[in-house]
């Protein structure tokens, strides 16, 4: 096989293909050419497109194998977390959409079910694929079908406890099924783990160890491997023979390297796991100059300054160090650093347990992903009130990697468990206003969340100064109708308010900073106050909004004094785009707003103004009067 | 070691310990007859109060000889899941309190940390204590402190991914900790999967497999055993050793007996795992006789109606056979019952597997532990659309289990997911329905949560009939206020109907079946027809009442032409009780959900009647005028 790392305009056997089944005719010759021409073109997409590269070019061979050895798409191929994936769309039929991936209405940087037969099951978290897989397996069984299922899993997604449990289960079913273990000794960041070790050890193992039983025949799998990931023929010759005798689950070791192929990738410390556009021939990527610090390495810069003043602050983070900024913390403080791999679950509770004892614990995990661990959270930290604080990173819609990576519902699953204090950033002043506040927060556990990408460029201050529990602020005054937000929607808010403004709307903006507990105060001043009062936050139903409405219902506010609307994210996933256009989409931009605001102070009138003309001074005809079809 | 199937009512060496210091000072041969006193006391309890009792007695030498070796309550002890923990509440200080035990006020049946500096992680859900003790060990290194962590974790335990991550991120930080394996080889039903057969071989290895590496020393640890863990002398000599040599993690795989040393437990199909007041003599346990079918058997005997029509209906459960009733589906139909282990996240994505083949899988765990599936129900269900029937028993209130089983989130974690349907029953047929509803309900995941305990006792229907998607029922008519339930509080509204109805205040009831999609046209009904609609739900804010006010809001219709309260659970974990006195304190039953009325009713008047004699004509004096500082 001959690697390589420019590009190469000519892609004759690839050319020929239109789906796998044109694999299956080839010879073993022509699918190791096959496979020279895959990474050309997957390098030549991604350098249009960006995307996660390093990934994809370790599995270049092993998806032109599995296409030829297998009978896909009735053959179920499953690849967890499937970032990895741009090859395998390469050969699926969705060549001439590739320079789409990860774009609006282009193809999802990630398998999806809807796009593709090839894409049975679809992913973005890791560690799904067995669990997934073996539904598929026993299904077959129980219907009688004779389909194989294949799942491709990394040496990362094997920290995680989801990827443990399917093995288990598989094992224990003993169903016939493929694993094809992807060891690139590489999560995002290089794996932990004490069974990263165990991979090595595998692959390595000589003399008496070598009639060791792996981890993975302990758990009922026959092992095969390791073998080279890289090799088509040899791969081709194994997953055919194996696909010829395997009766239960069997576990194939294939070593690979991540960004394998092209030099500038196997040589970057992150094997270009995700890039921006590059060119090619020097591998240098164009990333867009950065108007403002990122709402990530504000987060991280904060801590470190806080770290120094208190040794009791330790930082974890679940296989994303550089993503959640805990790589700068833990160059500082490598002692009180702490990556776990891809285990949210076990994040949350071991935080738990320093909380327990004394430290100050900053659990930094993405929205999306502490789901994963949303048990622990309600278990173990809510129910016995232990002060973690967690660094929401990527709350809201975060761009191209779509719905799968969207923190949409954090505010939900938080704010609504006793004990619980939540915010919300609404600039990177505020972020670092959060963190001091967390820090000093030992009364229980403290959520702040803040969205992807860069701030909004304001001065930071020099020192950070915890913020009041349950207070938030009027940025601006207004009389008529109110907008009260959480997070960072709040800069269009003003913009909203700014149209308004010259329309004659005279609006109050405010930054409520707290879901729970509520700013009450405010929220009466604000509905005392004004005609109308509107919530906005990043997030979906049931979340801040609805605590707002909660409250004022319990009170019973919602008596006609001022009309509430809540603006939150819709109830449907919002495929990848900008996030500038999937806000959009969600319709909670300025004019959005803007809108909102003035449909509401209309339709608000014309209900006082019936009021007014039919006001007959009792209760039971003011309800019927005000009832008319066009309100509902 | 002399078993005690019978009570003895002497205790002399027990009388003396007042605390796990004096243990220290016993002779190994006092330990072992301490023991005997124990497990007598254990039984006598136990047989007054009901609760955990094969458990606790499968543990009773191991906790006397860690009581022994360790420092505790310096030294941090971690009890996994912690029913078993009734031993060590009589070691610590609480033996005075045990008849008190899962009452209301009285001792907690799992470890509590406000009950006891003994007690420095509580637990009730499985698999969380390596994780936690980790913390205590690092934050331990951190502090430069020398005390020890102890974690007991059963055979169980070891199916949740949960435990793997943690074993995986301590073999790799090598902390000096000791994880004490306690295996009975049961979970609450058999333990199923393949490390479970892993364990069984190492408790018998020998010749060449002796010296293999067992699964934990892949992961890192040391490992010591099997050791025979109802030998008391055996045990402290063995801990005594491993504390004073050991540096990094230890494993020590002890063999025990859930049930050991009381005769009925030990011959019982479940080894007396939870159980009510019983009689020393002849184990017969006093079970309340029940007044209706459980909400459980109801279930079971319904999905198997469903089953025998329907092949492609296949049930999930995560090592919860018996308290879903999915044992009695699995013997009627074996090949499509699948207990998974303690291992909700693989349980859910297993599902989706077996949906997007085709098939109609139920997917039965409680409420709180689908916590742990969270993300996958959200990644792998709602993402993609799968149809997936989430049947979700104990939700609400659960008794003497407490706050860590209440089923308080549900709704707010699904009902706010795109593409969820998501119903609760408010009684047994109406469970039967939702079941049939299920069934039939292809086009994406749907949920029904339905109680822990008994049905209302009507009769259930001949035949199931699916409900149409979204639509709820009014259930009795009234004219000035409505009611509209989700779940099971509806017997509880009529309560309060039939009180306010004799105060001449006119109630309509509804069942509203769903809280997604919610049943607009029946919101819009009460709505415009009443002075006050009231929602009610057995669960926490930002659930159906949220969606009810989002959805008002969003229509613009809070506008005074008709109040409106939300009753939910509160905010904060309500602790052990007789359900009932849970939901009196909760404020959910029919005397409170009256009174809820009244007021509200009360303070409308009042608003209407300030506005009646204020009303200006005018919209800015109308909201200024109405607003008094007793509102607020």
């Amino acid at each position: 096989m001959s690697f390589i790392s420019r590009r190469v305009a000519s892609t004759p056997l690839l050319d020929q293909v239109q789906d796998p089944q044109h694999l299956r005719r080839m010879t073993t010759d022509e699918l190791a050419a096959l496979a020279d021409e895959l990474r050309t073109e997957v390098i030549s997409v991604v350098s249009e497109t960006g995307g996660h590269l390093g990934s994809s070019l370790g599995v270049v061979e092993l998806t032109v194998a599995i296409h030829a050895a297998f009978d896909t798409p009735k053959d179920t191929l499953i690849w967890d977390v499937s970032h990895q994936c741009y090859p395998h769309k390469v050969l699926t039929g969705r060549r001439d959409r590739m320079r789409t991936l990860r774009k609006k209405d282009g193809l999802s940087g990630f398998t999806r079910r809807s796009e593709s037969p090839y894409d049975p099951f679809g992913a973005a978290h890791s560690s799904t694929s067995v669990s997934a897989g073996l539904g598929f397996a026993v299904a077959r069984d129980l219907l009688g079908g004779s389909e194989d299922v294949i799942c491709v899993v990394g040496d990362g997604a094997l920290t995680a406890g989801m990827a443990y449990e399917g093995l288990n289960n598989a094992g224990d079913l003993n169903r016939r099924m493929f694993v094809i273990l992807n060891d690139n000794n590489m999560s995002i960041s290089p794996p932990t783990g004490a069974v990263s070790d165990h991979l090595n050890d595998l692959a390595s193992r000589t003399g008496a160890l070598a009639k060791e039983r792996s981890l993975f025949e302990h758990m009922g799998f026959e092992y095969h491997g390791p073998v080279d990931g890289h090799d088509v023929k040899g791969l081709v010759a194994v997953l055919r023979k194996l696909r010829r005798e395997s009766t239960g689950p069997v576990l194939l070791h294939a070593i690979t390297r991540k960004g394998a192929g092209y030099s500038f990738a196997e040589t970057s410390h992150d094997k270009y796991h995700g890039v921006s556009k590059f060119d090619i021939t020097s591998g240098k990527q164009s990333k867009a100059k950065a108007k403002a610090p990122s709402y990530t390495k504000v987060f991280a810069n904060a801590l470190v300054e806080e770290a120094k003043k208190d040794d009791r602050i330790v930082a974890i983070t679940a296989a994303m160090a550089a993503g959640t900024g805990i790589d700068i913390f833990a160059k500082q403080f490598p002692d009180r650093a702490f990556d776990v791999g891809i285990a949210e679950q076990h994040a949350v509770t071991f935080a738990g347990g320093l909380a327990a004892s004394g430290m100050r614990p900053f659990c930094a995990i993405y929205s999306t992903f502490l789901q994963r661990g949303y048990d622990q959270v309600v278990h173990d930290i809510a129910l016995q009130n232990l002060p973690v604080r967690f660094a929401i990173d990527r709350a809201g819609l975060v761009g191209a990697d779509g719905p799968t990576h969207a923190g949409a519902f954090d505010v939900g699953y938080m704010a609504n468990l006793p004990n619980f204090t939540v915010m919300a950033a609404s600039d990177e002043v505020e972020l670092t206003h959060m963190i001091a506040t967390a820090v000093h927060h030992d009364a229980g556990p403290i959520a702040f969340r803040y969205p992807r990408g860069e701030g909004t460029g304001q001065p930071l201050p020099e020192a950070a100064i915890p913020l009041p529990i349950g207070k938030g602020r009027i940025v601006e005054r207004g009389r008529t109708a109110a907008i009260l937000s959480f997070g960072a929607r709040l800069a269009e808010c003003m913009g909203a308010r700014e149209t308004l403004e010259a329309e004659g709307i005279s609006v109050t903006v405010a930054d409520a900073r707290f879901a729970k507990p509520l700013d009450q105060n405010l929220i009466l001043e604000l509905f005392s106050s004004h005609e109308l009062l509107v919530t906005i936050e990043e997030g979906a139903t049931g979340g801040f909004g609805a605590l707002v409405l909660h409250f004022l219902a319990g009170k019973g506010l919602l008596d006609g004094r001022c009309d509430i609307r809540t603006m939150t994210l819709p109830d449907s996933f919002i495929s990848q785009a900008a996030p500038v256009e999937m806000y959009e989409q969600a319709g909670l931009n300025a004019a959005q707003i803007a809108d909102t605001l003035r449909k509401a102070l209309l339709q608000k009138t014309k209900t006082a103004t019936q009021l007014g003309q039919a006001w007959p001074g009792k209760q039971e005809n003011y309800v019927q009067l005000t009832h008319r079809a066009e309100d509902r």
